[in-house]
C-alpha cells in the first residue's frame, strides 16, 4: 500500500497510534487536532505546523512569493483562532533550490513579515535548507486564554447534539479565486486575492473561546470535510441547510462557477465553523460577532447531511482536499 | 544573486533584517541561535526547528529510514540541549511523494517514536503533505531550566576573554561514519551509528545550564565553523590546540580516514561546545561531567585560530558545512 491509498488523515492516525501511548498529564491536545496544547506553568501553550510546497500548494505561475509568504503564516493563524488562541510566534522553515535567485526569498519575507505584522506574530527563528523545489513550513506558537487556571479552547471533539453550527466569512471565494487565477484573472480581482491572502477571523475565534464555545476548526479543506473530522471527532452527525451557507456574492456574479459546491469543497477559505448550543450562538450573535448559522448537530452517525436532502448539485462524496490525493 | 551565493548564513541574517525591528519584550532570544526563547507567565519556553530532505541531508541508499526519524528528531534535541533546556514535545510535519510505501511512513514514525521515548519527548502534532522528495521537518519545544524568576540559557553571544572553551564527547565520528556508509560499511559499525543516531548530550547541557554557563552551541557544522560562530555572536577571538580535540580512537584506528580533519570540520557530531570562566569549567569537572578543554576565548578578531599554529592537516578554510553548498 502507499501513502496515497492511506490518504493524508490515514496516515496522521498512524503516527497517532505509534506515538499516542506516552501522552504525559501535561499535553491538553494532542495529535488530530487544530493544534496541540500543552500545560506550561500556569498558562497553556498552542503549537501548531503547517507548508505550502510549489506544485503542490501553489502554483509558482500565479501566486506571487510575497503572497506564498503570507499566506504560509495565514494558514497556521488559522488553525490557532480555530482553537480560540493568540498567536504569538513562529518557526520558518524555508527550502529553496540552491540557484533561486535572492530575489525570491526577499518577496518570501516580505509577505511572512506583512502577515506576522498584521496579525501580531514575532518571527523568532527558523531553518534553510537546500530541496529541489521552494517549500515554506511554518511552526507557529501561541498561547490559549486562560479563564480560573483552565484553558478556553475550542476542540474538534467539542460539539453535543442539540449544538448549533454557525460558519465566518462567506465561503468558496478561495477556491473561485484559483480558478480565476488560471483562467487569466489578476491580483486586483477580489476572489484572486482571497486565494492568495486568507484572513483568517481570529478576533472572532478568540471571542467565541471567550463565550466558552466548546468546539470549533478551520475550513482548509472545504466546509464538508471539515466539519465531517468534527462529527468523527465528537460521535455526532451535522444535518445542515444549503440554503443557509454563506455563498459568496461576487463568486455567484460569475455564472461559469459553481458557488455552492464552491462553498461545501472548495476548501482554503480558512474560515472557522464554530459548533455551540443556541444560547452561546444567541450570546455570540448579541456581540455582534458576524457569524452564520447554517445548521445543528444530532445524535446520530457521525457524517454530515443536508437538512432537505442535499442540494442536487453538491454531490457529499466529492467533499473537499486530501493533500495527498489532489493538487 | 541566487541563493547559495549568499549562503544559509547570508539568508538568515537577512530575515532578522526584515522581521527583526518586530520583537516584543516577552522575546528572550530571537533568531541566530540554537533555538528561540519565550517568556510564558513565569516559564521560558524554548523552540527549534531542523528539517532532514531526502538526497541533501540523507541519502536514501545509505540511511535506514527509522534512522532518518530518530536523527530528525535528534538533531533539535541537540539545540535544545546547547540552550541547556528540556526539550518537551514535537510537531513533525513529513513530506512525500504519493508513491510512497506506507512501509517507509511505519519506518521513519517508528525510528521517531524511539528518540522520543529515549529523550522524553512527546509528538504532539504535525502535518502531512505531498511533495516530489522525502523529508522530515521538526519543530521541537522545551522549557529552559529556572532559578528565581529568571531562565538558566546559554547562548551563543554568552562568551567572554578568558573562558574556557570545552566539548563533550569525541568528534568526527559521524563524519567517518558517512565516509564508511559510502564505502560498504554495515550499521553494525559503530562509526555508521554515530552518524545514523546521533545522541545528543542533553544532561551534560542541563548540568552546564544549572551550574550558571552563559554559553554553548551544538556542533552540527563541524566544530571550526559552529565555534566561529560563537566568536562572531559574543564579538571574541578563539584559539584552540589541535593536539586537545578529542579525535575519536575509532576514527583514527582506521588510516585512511584523516581524524583531526574530521574532528574539526566534519559536521553532524551533535556534541556541544561549552564555553565559560576556568571556575565554571572546574566545577563541571568536579561533578563529573565528561568534556574536554580545548582552547580559550581571547580579546581580539571573531574567528577561530590553532594557539601553536594550525595543526598542518586542518585548513581554515574549508570549516564546515553550508546547506546550500555542499550535499
Amino acid at each position: 500500500m502507499n501513502a496515497s491509498e492511506l490518504g493524508e488523515f490515514g496516515l496522521i492516525e498512524r503516527l497517532a497510534s505509534v506515538v499516542g501511548a506516552e501522552a504525559p498529564t501535561d499535553l491538553i491536545v494532542g495529535i488530530g487536532d487544530d493544534a496541540a496544547a500543552w500545560r506550561v506553568g500556569d498558562q497553556v501553550l498552542l503549537a501548531t505546523t503547517d507548508t505550502l510546497v510549489d506544485g503542490v500548494h501553489f502554483l509558482q505561475e500565479f501566486a506571487p512569493w510575497a503572497d506564498v509568504g503570507w499566506k504560509a503564516l495565514a494558514v497556521n493563524i488559522s488553525d490557532i483562532a480555530a482553537m480560540g488562541g493568540e498567536p504569538l510566534f513562529a518557526l520558518v522553515t524555508l527550502a529553496l533550490p540552491a540557484e533561486t535567485p535572492v530575489a525570491v526569498v526577499d518577496d518570501l519575507y516580505a509577505g511572512l513579515s506583512e502577515c506576522a505584522h498584521e496579525y501580531g506574530v514575532t518571527i523568532a527563528g527558523g531553518d534553510i535548507v537546500r530541496a529541489p523545489q521552494v517549500s515554506l513550513t511554518i511552526a507557529l506558537m501561541g498561547q490559549a486564554q486562560m479563564r480560573a487556571g483552565e484553558p478556553l479552547l475550542m476542540r474538534r471533539d467539542g460539539a453535543r447534539p442539540g449544538d448549533f453550527i454557525a460558519v465566518t466569512g462567506v465561503l468558496g471565494e478561495s477556491a473561485a479565486g484559483l480558478q480565476c487565477l488560471k483562467e487569466g484573472a489578476q491580483r486586483s480581482d477580489p476572489l484572486v486575492m482571497a486565494h492568495l491572502r486568507p484572513r483568517p477571523p481570529l478576533t472572532t475565534g478568540q471571542e467565541a473561546a471567550r463565550l466558552e464555545f466548546k468546539c470549533a476548526i478551520d475550513i482548509s479543506d472545504g466546509l464538508l470535510q471539515d466539519l465531517g473530522h468534527v462529527c468523527r471527532a465528537s460521535d455526532v452527525g451535522a444535518r445542515i441547510r444549503g440554503a443557509d451557507i454563506p455563498v459568496s456574492h461576487e463568486v455567484r456574479r460569475r455564472e461559469h462557477l459553481n458557488a455552492l459546491r464552491l462553498a461545501c469543497s472548495g476548501g482554503e477559505d480558512y474560515q472557522l465553523v464554530l459548533v455551540g448550543p443556541p444560547a452561546k450562538m444567541r450570546a455570540l450573535e448579541a456581540a455582534r460577532v458576524p457569524v452564520k448559522v447554517i445548521g445543528k448537530m444530532f445524535k446520530g452517525k457521525p457524517a454530515v447531511s443536508f437538512g432537505s436532502g442535499p442540494p442536487p448539485e453538491v454531490s457529499l462524496n466529492a467533499s473537499g482536499w486530501d493533500h495527498l490525493h489532489s493538487g
